[in-house]
C-alpha cells in the first residue's frame, strides 16, 4: 500500500494536503503559465525593439542636429555708416556694434559696400595695403575682421594700425570660436607656425592652447587655419591623470569634487609636447559641428557687386532689402534657402545706394530684391540707425528663418 | 389699300423693310429690355450700398485708429548697465542707446532700478538734487530724461550738469514730439512762461514755435505741459496770407509754386501775437491722437519696487522677464493687456537682481513674472548686452503685441 501511495504522490507538493491532484487542471495551469511566459517574453522583445527604434530615431535626430547648419546668412551694409558717428572713438565703437549685432544672429558673411561710388578694389582677407586714411569702407572692414579674429591670433594678423587705435574700446564678440586657453572644443582656429618640420610630419599650429597642434599637412607658415582636434588621442593621458587624481581625492577626503580640468595640477599630462589635429574647411564647424564660427568680411565696390561677387557658386538664392518703404514684414513667411542676403541702407536708405551705382539702371531698389521689407512697422523714431536696424531686422527674421527650416525637418521626420 | 397698309405699318421702322412685324416677339423684347434696365438699376443700387458700407467701415476703422493706443509699454533695467561701459564718453553713449532702443519701439515708461541695493530715493520728474557722483542709476535716469525732452525745452529743464558733460555725443531720438519750429502738429510740449497774465486769460506757454501759445488755464511758470493747439483758429490768418501770396505769384509769374510756409515772407501773418491752445493730459497724444509721445522715467530702489511703485493704479497686468534661461519666445503668444512691463537684467542677469533684493524671498526670478522668456534663442555670442537686448527683445515682442490687439479689433469688426 505504501508503495501505491508513494506512486500516487505527486512530484511536487499539493497546496492542501490530502486533496487529490486534478491533473487536467494542473496541465491547463502549466500551459497557461507557459503562455504567459511566452507573452511576457514577446512583450519584452517588443519593448526592446521599441527602445532600439527610439534610440535609433534619437540618434538620427541627433545626427540631423549634429549635421549642423547647411544654410548661410550674409548681411550687407554701406561703409559710409561710420561717417554717422560723432567722434573717432565712436566711429570705432559703431563698427564694434555692427560686428556684435551680426554675431548675435550668427551671420556668416558681412559685405561692406561703397555707396559713394569711390570704386574700392576688393581687399578681402589680408590688409597689407593701408587704404586711404579715414576711408569708411576699409576701416569698417578692418575693425570687423579684427573683432572676428580670436584674441590669441590678433598679434599675428593685426599689426599696429591707426584704424585700430581705439580697439581697446570695442566690446568682445564672445562667440564660440573665441576660446580661452583651457576651453575644450572639437574645432579651433590657429596660425601655422614658422618651425622646421621633418619630412612626413605635418606643420605645427598655434591654436591658443597650452600646447601647439601637429596637423596632418605641411602648410605655409602664417596661414590662418581651422583645425579639428583629435580629441580622444589628446585626452588619453589627461583622462588617466584625472581619474587617478579624483580617486585619490575621493578616497582620502570622502568627497566628490566638481570636475575641473587638472592640466596644471597633474604633471604627467604635459609629457606629450603636442596635440594632434587635422586641417578642415572653415565651414566644417558650422556644417558638421553645428557651431557658429564667426563671419568672413568682403568689400564690394558698389551695391550691385554685393550680388555679383558672391563667394557662393550659386550666388544668393534669397535676397532681402530693408527699408521703411518696404512691405510689412509681419505678413511675410520665408521659404527654405541656401544663401540668404540681407541688405541694409545707410543714412539715406537703399534708394541712395541704388542712385550712385552706375551699373544699375533701376531707380526703385525693390526690384533688386526677392523681398523688400519694413522690419519695424510703427517705429517711434523717424530714423533707425543702421547698427540698430541690423539687430531689429535680424531679430524679426530669426523666427521666420527657424520656421522655414523646422517645417522641412518636420516633413523629413514624418516621411 | 394704302390706308390698310398704313394702319398695319408699325410705329417704329422694322429692321428689314417689307418684313411683317412679329408683335409678340417685339413685346417680349421690350419686356426683356425693361427687365434688364431694372436689374442694372438694382445692381447700381447694390453697388452704391456696398460703397457706402465700405466707406462707413473705413470711417469706423479710421475712428478706431484715430482713437489711438490705449495700452502702455514699460521697460525696466538696472542702472548698473552703465558700469559696463569702458569710458565716460561711452557711458553717456550707452544711456543714449537705451533711450533710442525704447523710442524705436514706442516705450511709454523706462524704470531704472538699483540692483546693487544702494537704496536710492525716488527722484522722478525733476533732478534738483545732484545725486552721488558717478551713481549709475541717477546718471542713466538723467540722460534718459534729457534725451526725451524736446530740444527747445532743454535749456529750461536741464541746467549744466556733469552727468550731461558728453551730451553732445548723444544721437537724437527723433520722436514725433521732438518738433522743429515750423512743424505742424495738433499737440506740442511746452513750458509755462513767467509773464504777467490778465485775469480771465490763461498763461503763455513756449511750445518751440515762432509764437507763444495762450492756454486756457493760469498755471505756475516753469511747468512742462502738453498743449493741444487750436489748429483751425491758429491757421485762419496764415491761410489767408498764403492764398493772397500764391494768387499773386500765380497771376504774375504764371507758375504754380510748391507749397512753402510763408510765415517769414508774408508780414500780415505775424499780426496775431499768440496762438491758442488748451492744456491736456500727457497721455492724450497717445490715447486720442494715436501718436507716440515719448517716455517717462522712474527710479526704483530695488527690483521689487519696479512692480510695487507702478504709476498705473491697477499696476502692470502683463509682466515679462527676459533671460537666456527663459523659455523660447517663439512658442509664446500674448493676450491683450493694459500695462505691459518688460524687465531686463544687468551684466549678471535678473538672477543677481533678485539675490540683492531684500524684499524678495525667492531665488528663481521666473516666479516674479507672468512670462520668463529667452528672446534670442540660438544666440551666436555668449552674452547679449542690455542695450542690445532691448532692441532684440522688443523687436521680437512687437509682432506679438500687434497680433494681440489686431485679434481684438478684428473681433470687434466682426461682432
Amino acid at each position: 500500500m505504501s508503495a501505491g501511495v508513494a506512486v500516487k504522490r505527486p512530484k511536487t507538493m499539493p497546496s492542501e494536503a490530502g486533496d487529490r491532484v486534478d491533473w487536467k487542471k494542473r496541465k491547463a495551469e502549466l500551459k497557461e503559465a507557459n503562455k504567459q511566459k511566452k507573452e511576457a517574453k514577446l512583450i519584452k522583445q517588443l519593448e526592446k525593439q521599441k527602445r532600439q527604434e527610439a534610440t535609433e530615431r534619437e540618434k538620427l535626430e541627433q545626427g540631423q542636429n549634429k549635421k549642423g547648419r547647411a544654410y548661410t546668412v550674409s548681411v550687407a551694409l554701406p561703409g559710409s555708416v561710420l561717417d554717422n558717428a560723432q567722434s573717432t572713438e565712436l566711429r570705432t565703437y559703431l563698427a564694434g556694434q555692427i560686428a556684435r549685432a551680426c554675431v548675435v544672429f550668427c551671420v556668416d558673411e558681412i559685405v561692406v559696400f561703397d555707396e559713394q561710388g569711390e570704386d574700392v578694389k576688393s581687399v578681402e582677407g589680408e590688409f597689407k595695403g593701408v587704404g586711404k586714411k579715414g576711408h569708411a569702407c576699409i576701416q569698417l572692414a578692418r575693425i570687423l575682421q579684427y573683432l572676428e579674429c580670436p584674441q590669441y591670433l590678433r598679434k599675428w594678423f593685426f599689426p599696429k594700425h591707426q584704424d585700430l587705435q581705439y580697439a581697446g574700446l570695442l566690446n568682445p564678440l564672445d562667440s564660440p570660436h573665441h576660446m580661452r586657453i583651457d576651453d575644450e572644443s572639437e574645432y579651433r582656429e590657429g596660425i601655422v607656425l614658422d618651425r622646421p618640420t621633418k619630412q612626413g610630419k605635418g606643420s605645427l599650429v598655434n591654436c591658443g592652447m597650452r600646447k601647439d597642434v601637429r596637423i596632418d599637412k605641411q602648410l605655409q607658415s602664417g596661414l590662418r587655419v581651422t583645425v579639428q582636434l583629435n580629441q580622444r588621442q589628446n585626452q588619453v593621458c589627461v583622462c588617466v591623470c584625472v581619474c587617478v587624481y579624483y580617486l585619490f581625492k575621493i578616497f582620502l577626503l570622502r568627497k566628490i569634487f566638481v570636475h575641473q580640468p587638472c592640466v596644471c595640477v597633474c604633471p604627467s599630462s604635459s609629457e606629450s609636447k603636442v596635440c594632434k589635429g587635422v586641417v578642415v574647411a572653415p565651414h566644417m564647424p558650422r556644417t558638421e559641428g553645428g557651431l557658429y564660427w564667426g563671419y568672413s568680411v568682403r568689400l564690394a565696390s558698389c551695391l550691385s557687386a554685393v550680388f555679383t561677387e558672391s563667394p557662393y557658386k550659386e550666388g544668393y538664392d534669397l535676397t532681402i532689402g530693408t527699408s521703411e518703404r518696404g512691405s510689412n514684414m509681419d505678413q511675410t513667411t520665408l521659404s527654405p534657402f541656401k544663401h540668404l542676403l540681407v541688405v541694409f541702407g545707410g543714412l539715406q536708405g537703399l534708394e541712395a545706394s541704388v542712385d550712385t551705382d552706375q551699373n544699375l539702371d533701376v531707380t526703385d531698389p525693390r526690384v533688386l530684391f526677392d523681398l523688400y521689407l519694413n522690419t519695424c512697422p510703427g517705429q517711434g523714431s523717424r530714423t533707425i540707425r543702421t547698427e540698430e536696424a541690423i539687430l531689429v531686422s535680424m531679430a524679426g527674421l530669426r523666427p521666420k528663418i527657424t520656421a522655414a527650416f523646422s517645417d522641412i525637418s518636420n516633413g523629413l521626420l514624418k516621411s
